[in-house]
């Protein structure tokens, strides 16, 4: 694995589930693959799962890891090209990343959309300039239109949990009181996909996802119908995708909540979420804090995807 | 140990003594106890002794640590249950410890007194979320009412320094232009005793603090008579703790301040004092800057508290 | 070397030359030096290659590195001595400094000229005080006059590309938006001079930098003139220096940009920029883009030139 950015790059999905397995037994076991190797983790926005996880991951495989905050508005790099740069930024991306790169052996980078404008935001312009720019295997730790680190923890949590070969998964939109990116549905729905499992969306009309993520997929209106038969419910809010309204929250809608009521509807279901999750809004006390919920495993397992995918990484540059 | 809030969990104080020499004599010997275990620094509130030293100790011991600054307001964490999360808190405590704990092996919090509410203050409400809610053993890096890395640092610096089996120590009230928590002066109270210390405390009518911590002190309300024949002087300003002056400046009588004259009163008395110190308010420069000062001493001892702590709870951890 | 604040503590250039080409052959190769080691980075300004590249270097030594960001205003300490610390600033640097002392075996400080006082800013207050009361080696990640890693680091990077064996060296000021301090320039004249190498300055009339960094380089008022003949360019935007207008912009005439024109007068020289650079005030993208571009390469060499300085101070600690 070269880079690390979506489903499309992490090959059989049957090996890097078998991999995670195989992590779980024993963190340490590759504790010398990352020796003298340095993880450069930048976050353009906030993060508590990914950055923990992450850095535990690496730490995990002996390597160094360098944590850059840059959030919103701290460090202003220009990123347009042929500008006289006599504004409010000191420092150009086409410098600032080829230098991080001579410093790190591997890059992990956060930035989430705008959701200003579609094409910006599908362009990952920033995750591509670091692919490009860079000079080293660049991983996504949740970019405008992906979370793909998330998606691969939580198709481990399924497979630890399932009980049938195809269990029916289903992906249910839920009320949130601010615009949310769409990085974590798209990727939700293409992993699932490409594992092979059917996969129900349910979401109000007008928040229908980018096709390309979703076109294998059953796209159902009513939340009562789709969460009937389901072994899993995951759940989550974004913003509307569609033009006119790219970015917008066309209503919170609060009777998609998903509660116990629903969750009856269900096959036993288990109920997902990536987090951080708004209690009684995207989902009951009741039902998180129930039984058949997997968040926390679901967390955990942000771990092992990390470290699967650094070990890849790693073996590739040794490879090299 | 399984967690570390205050001198009930260090068991026997000589033994803490006698660890915390073993640690001077070689801070590195039991470098291999904290291979593969992580260390997570979560500070609620600004911190530079307590992360360097908690920090350096934990890589004495061969740990991973990674640090998280929530500090105030940046991190808007949800603590009441039952709620609505519709407002500007993107997430519950119910979630992000857990969450926390997934990562790390040992989670050390700091969360100081809002000195708004009494009830709150002394419920330790987030480092007891943590205790509860981690799954992990939880050293306490300062809470609300009690610092006890500061006193079992401060212990060691007496016992260093002490050259009578049971010397005079004196906690004098001092003072200082805004509100600070009690957590020092209730902690050292609570070690001194423990320790066998006979602890006279001075301070102005008011500034009583709780019994449970004090009972076994003497009090006097005059600082020039707690003084004579004084081994330590303790120096630290407080907060009101009785009702209905809870977390308020009474008045900050600039006579209270530790001054030459003063120390004259004593048995050539130590100075001490956990730091950041206001000069010429708390104490006269002189004092600070003069031959019996232990101030930077009793930082370096952080280091050996830390390290102690750590150690018995690792050794807690491996024996599970 | 004890402290490293200048190319007076590096000894012997020639021989600071050869340890950066061992570096590069192997970073890992002195792996064990740093063991049980701890660098603290302390930084008063914002820092990106400074912080990775120590970071990076401290690691290649197997040091631990401890970043302490404290920034503008974000730490108020208190320098005045004799001061009644009443006000806003809740700690003296004469109590901060030793206790960082007491967890770090090596200390890097990065504090930026203010550029309000030229005594001040000269006297280096701040490093100083590091020196003086850390009782730690103490290393300047850039100080209000002097910025000796980068330096060093260009100095290697000449090394490395010049044909001749006494090349031309163009120092040219270019005009910025904003007043910067003379660190930068200050330190590449002293290093250069140092190392032997014929100087050119240009700048417009009222750029002098102080003579003690410049006796020895040749000062030419036209950029032209300047240029010619030249191998190597090195490009950096400076305030002025002489009273009454010290830390002032007296003008940023854009005419002084590096542009293709002007490299076209050179002897096909390098173009070197301490980075960040700002694209079309300083240098053209042109010639920031172009094959000549040293720029990335010198950021490089910041982890060479750390690693060069921490083995030296790891060696003259271990020989004491």
């Amino acid at each position: 694995m070269k880079h690390f950015t979506s489903v499309h790059d992490i090959g059989s999905l049957d090996k890097a589930m078998a991999a995670a397995a195989e992590i779980k037994k024993d963190k340490f076991k590759n504790y010398d693959l990352g020796k003298h190797r340095t993880l450069l983790l930048v976050f353009f926005n906030a993060s508590l799962r990914t950055r923990l996880s992450t850095q535990k991951a690496a730490e995990n495989l002996g390597m160094n890891v360098i944590v850059l905050d840059v959030r919103e508005g701290a460090w202003n790099l220009e990123t347009e090209k042929g500008t006289v740069m006599d504004g409010d930024k000191p420092e150009h991306i086409l410098e600032a990343i080829p230098v991080m790169g001579c410093y790190a052996d591997v890059i992990g980078v956060r930035s989430f959309a705008g959701l200003h404008s579609k094409e910006q935001d599908y362009g990952e312009a920033i995750l591509n300039q670091f692919i490009q720019y860079s000079g080293k295997p660049v991983i996504s730790l949740e970019s405008a239109i992906r979370h793909p680190l998330q998606s691969y923890a939580d198709l481990i949590t399924i497979e630890e949990y399932k009980t049938v070969e195809k269990p029916k998964i289903v992906l249910t939109w839920a009320p949130h009181p601010k615009a949310l990116p769409q990085a974590v549905p798209n990727s939700f729905a293409e992993w699932v996909l490409a594992a092979g499992y059917p996969l129900t969306i349910t979401h109000p009309k007008g928040y229908e996802l980018q096709e390309d993520f979703t076109k294998e997929a059953e796209i159902v209106y009513s939340q009562e119908e789709a969460f009937r038969g389901a072994d899993f419910i995951y759940a989550k809010n974004w913003s509307a995708f569609r033009d006119p309204y790219y970015g917008k929250v066309l209503h919170a809608d609060r009777s998609w909540m998903v509660d116990q009521e629903k969750m009856d509807l269900t096959n036993h279901a288990w109920f997902m979420h990536c987090l951080p999750v708004r209690r009684n809004m995207i989902v009951s006390d009741g039902v998180l804090d129930g039984p058949r919920s997997l968040v926390i495993q679901q967390a955990a397992n942000r771990e092992i995807a990390a470290q699967a995918v650094c070990q890849e990484i790693l073996n590739h540059l040794i490879s090299q």
